[in-house]
């Protein structure tokens, strides 16, 4: 890190290592050897197609995919996930279930609603999304298309200890802020889908890892450039993809599997929000963490509050001026929140600890 | 350009400015002033606004887009717009008319099949798209929701002299591989696009121009996501956006500005065009052009044939060796193409036109 860059604790887009933005930048300029830009190298040419096949082999190693599993790199966000996933497996007399833990899980079920019906499984909004609920005895109606879940919730930072299972339903799960930061079993879940621009990379992409099987069964008779099976069939490529994006998040996996691939990421992750809720420990009630339980805490997204606006505004402007950028909350729920993505290296944590240490003993 | 740089003949993604590579590449590592990197912020900060608003300012002013017109930043290209609009504009019992002059209005007319119901207002199939289907005395039938056009045909290489006109009905533009090429007037269309990556910017930004009295009565009971009137009430932000290809964009826009905006475009491009029509023509059939009609042939994507195919791939190699990048037809079509968006000088087509009458000299 250069020393005038700041911590960038931004929820997403979020930090990304120095030396990918850095090799990402002779990218724009031109690409090794062939002295073209990686911004205008036709997506059918022999060294894009590389650079895809690096990135869709990369996140396969990292992420554990099984054979069982298609990769695809689409666009849209996880927004765009919301209305694909139910037009292509919502069929007529089926509802999608929901289990929604945040603004992320409402997204999804109206979504759902509109296309072709859904309703609620399990609601935390009782409890404004402080506690996740709970999924003990809850029985799935037959009509149930398949069951989604969000697996770390950015706005309110909550996240589930372990993911939850649903027996033979299919599974999908939204896992946009916290993919790559800890081991997960890919082959329980039928699709799991992230934006990559918060833990692998910048904005544009959207990674779906479908179940083959399952992904066949799809409709056949919506757009074609919604149907994951073309998709799949034409290699990610049925449209001109979002090529750039391809290629920093090829940069980033290589970075992150040079470094010990994703369990040293969860040791590193479980550190860093270590610190500061740590931190937020120590100061004996002047930070109040924002969830309930501590096992439901994130390691992605650290919120907390002090229960004054004003004082709450005063830490991010001074925490900005010490070099700690990005660190309001989200404002639906406002308060504080420290975004600790796979890039933000451990002392960029720590500086924030000592940070909030020394505003409590000023302030409190 | 740098002298080892090859001329990029590339028909998208495409060539972009050098002085642009430049400046993104600096980005990419640190915006100035802020330390940090472009891909790196959050699309609601103040410096992302600022970069938001000024592309959208500038497209506005050298597009001459009235304020009647909304502008809206999307992702998906062309194929997702070729669902996306029936999806918002086909009522019950409405079909989309569609002008088919290559395969890009031959998929807008499958999707909106797809969607709701379309069908052929005109067809150059029967030329194998070599010539422009003839509107003169086509009647349009009472439920018609719209008519699609392709302003470009980027495969067989042909363009439009004049876009046509279908009165009252409303007019939608494929214009992904000619926009900013030459003036248009936005106000005779109900909405027009094109994806970023040839004439404006890179990969993974779709622009959509769009009346806004239109917009207000497209569908509102489709996925909020796909909805232009959600995208155009949230600034289009409703989801994160392609922020990089966005900023691109902007950076182009400025230099498209700089050198005189669309009219000196137009000219440079009739220049262009026109040194490598005049090779084909001075050839003396060694060079057959594939489009018909002279007026027809676009001044975007300049195609050619030899009538043999060992022939053009040996001039594709040979070009290549002598740093001219890019100009192998389509896989569907085969043969050469040129293809000569705006950041293309007129001195590497002038480069490509001496390459050509010395093969053909050796060839002959």
């Amino acid at each position: 890190m250069l020393p005038d860059r700041p911590v960038n604790f931004s929820p997403g887009p979020a930090i990304l290592p120095l030396e990918v933005l850095e090799e990402a930048a002779r990218g724009v300029v031109a690409l090794p050897g062939l002295g073209l830009s990686i911004l205008e190298i036709s997506h059918r040419s022999p060294t894009f197609e590389a650079i895809l096949a690096e990135a869709r082999d990369g996140l396969r190693r990292l992420l554990g995919v099984p054979d069982s599993h298609e990769i695809l790199f689409l666009q849209g966000g996880a927004r765009g996930q919301f209305a694909q996933i139910p037009l292509n497996f919502l069929k007529p007399g089926q509802r999608a279930g929901v289990v929604v833990t945040g603004v992320w899980g409402e997204g999804a079920f109206e979504e759902a609603e509109r296309v072709g019906g859904a309703y609620i499984l399990a609601n935390g909004v009782d409890s404004r999304y402080a506690v996740l609920p709970d999924l003990a005895g809850v029985s799935i109606p037959a009509d149930t298309a398949y069951v989604h879940t969000t697996s770390n919730n950015t706005v309110v930072g909550s996240q589930w200890p372990q993911m939850p299972d649903f027996g033979a339903v299919p599974h999908i799960s939204d896992m946009s802020s916290d993919i790559l930061s800890c081991p997960i079993d890919v082959s329980r879940f039928a699709l799991i889908y992230a934006g990559a621009q918060k833990n692998m990379g910048c904005a544009g992409l959207t990674v779906v890892v479908v179940d083959r099987a399952w992904m066949a069964q799809g409709r056949n008779d919506i757009p074609e450039i919604w149907q994951y099976r073309a998709q799949a069939a034409k290699d990610s490529m049925l449209n001109t993809p979002p090529t750039f994006s391809i290629y920093v998040m090829g940069l980033v996996l290589r970075w992150l599997e040079a470094r010990g691939g994703v369990p040293a990421m969860e040791r590193e992750n479980l550190a860093k929000s270590g610190a500061i809720y740590d931190a937020i420990e120590r100061s004996g009630g002047f930070y109040r963490p924002a969830v309930t339980k501590a096992e439901e805490r994130s390691k992605m997204n650290v919120t907390f509050r002090m229960g004054d606006e004003a004082l709450e505004k005063r830490f991010v402007s001074e925490a900005k001026a010490a070099g700690l950028d990005g660190l309001k909350g989200h404002r639906i729920v406002g308060g504080l929140r420290a975004s600790l993505y796979n890039a933000l290296p451990l002392a960029g944590a720590q500086r924030l600890a000592d940070f909030m240490d020394e505003f409590a003993r000023k302030n409190a």
